[in-house]
């Protein structure tokens, strides 16, 4: 293990002290709850998980740290070579009650790959965070996106634009006719610490944009959360956590990753929402606010 | 195409009349739309769908035909050869209302695939009918498998335990400790008319199968669609529906292979209950009539 691998592992360990506690305090009423668990073959995690709070209905941050000879079955679909691994990260999804608070993703995680003498082969950093709204407010998208620029900018002044695009072209419900999850974000993947940027600007990196992400979705869930909204919009934030259901189950490679390589189901799992509703060809009126919506799902915005 | 392709179409449709008349009658209410759907590259379907009924909260029973040049993708993921191919079927998933009532599912299929000369390279049948119980009651497990294994006497005295066998290793969420998604029925594949059994063998069980499995299934809704129920047992039918929904999602190959193979995506998705939920670790409480189902979805029971 190196340096790094210790470094992030505090870092998320932070990361998911500090996030947990600025949610509880925006709920006001819900408190996570705390399951920690090994794995087999070496390492584990800390699953941290809210249920029926006062603003959210269901979220979960956890963070894991897992080691381990890598199996022929991990070579293969990570594409990789080495004969140990060390991976660390934390991976949080937020669903709240009221439609009008959108749901938020986030993950920020590193990966070492060892040779035989144990010596690091290969390593790299990856994460992002996105937004799914149920209804636009335009200056929380703008908010949102201008957070993420900020923490790139550590980077170099093209890192935005560049996840920004990873991030539009990855979360795509391929078989909706390309329908995005959300109104995106940014999601990086495969930085490899001495090709384009050093391994202590990805780390700060990460370090800034976990900070940077969950203070501006707070501020949004804060705006948002005692909004009015009735059973029709309800109704239409079910049918959006459909989407992202099947998003999740059909498309996300760190969920059918996870779940063919034995990792734990319950912790994969949080990031569905309590529950969703599945219409025959569910349309939006035209002119309506969830078309609006659509609209932009359909058609990735520039947002600053 | 080929005597037994019309042969099969015609049967697929006269079911679909059939089915949805039945289920219409049972359901009181509730009716049945139809979409007319074409496929780009040749043929199409015919997706009846009920939503809301009196019994049935969301039905489907779907019949396409479809024909084209096997493109290189299709040669790959079913593993064959040949230059073209037709395919017809009846597919059909009921979730009913009530948490007494059981969701059915069941398809029947023919293909067929050709060579440059139009002459057919290879045929074979597939399809099946599966119960997925919310309370287990435990003489509607009976009759729906002694049905089947009527049917299956069509073949031979060992068709039924066989694909029993495979219908009990299909339906299976791997990722959940390999738990069942009901309590099992038939299913089988690659039934190649003059392998083990004659064309007119393996066209005869299709409709025998489908008129028995139909029948019984309408038998059971007829028992148990006005039983009262509790909240909390709308509760755990929406958890199981969970489950549902990861299983055809994450492992159904039907649904995964349609989807990537440009199928059409409102047809495939009739699958989906209409509400579902999704608790953290939700585990039923020891000695209830909800751990009773699940200790039966672990470990598939000799119904006969």
């Amino acid at each position: 293990m190196s340096n790094m691998s210790e470094k992030f592992s505090t870092l998320v360990r932070d990361l998911q002290n500090q996030i947990c506690r600025k949610l509880e305090a925006q709920d006001t009423r819900g408190k996570f709850i705390e399951d920690v668990w090994q794995r087999a073959d070496g390492g584990g995690g800390i699953t941290r998980i809210l249920e029926r709070g006062h603003v959210i209905e269901k979220g979960g941050v956890n963070t894991s740290a897992v080691f381990g000879p890598l199996t022929d079955s991990i070579k293969k679909q990570l594409k990789l070579d080495g004969t140990e691994f060390f991976a660390t990260g934390i991976s949080l999804v937020i669903h709240p009650i009221n439609p009008m608070v959108p749901t938020v993703h986030a993950n920020f995680r590193y990966f070492e790959v060892y040779d035989e003498k144990k010596q690091v082969l290969d390593s790299w950093f990856g994460g992002g965070a996105d937004l799914t709204p149920y209804y636009l407010f335009e200056p929380d998208c703008i908010d949102f996106h201008r957070a993420l620029q900020t923490s790139c900018a550590i980077l170099d002044k093209d890192a935005y634009s560049s996840f920004k695009e990873i991030c539009d072209n990855y979360f795509v419900n391929t078989h909706r006719n390309n329908e995005r999850r959300g109104i995106g974000g940014i999601f990086y993947d495969h930085q490899r610490p001495g090709e384009k940027y050093s391994a202590d600007q990805l780390f700060e990196f990460a370090r800034d944009c976990a900070e940077r992400f969950i203070d501006v979705y707070i501020e949004i869930m804060s705006r948002r959360k005692e909004l009015p909204f009735t059973e029709n919009q309800v109704y239409w934030q079910q049918i959006r956590r459909g989407r992202y259901i099947e998003f999740n189950l059909l498309h996300d490679r760190g969920t059918t990753f996870g779940l063919k390589s034995n990792g734990r189901t319950e912790s994969i799992l949080m990031s569905l929402p309590a529950q969703a509703r599945f219409d025959y060809h569910d349309q939006p009126i035209p002119g309506s606010e969830e078309e609006k919506l659509t609209r932009v799902l359909l058609n990735p915005r520039d947002w600053l």
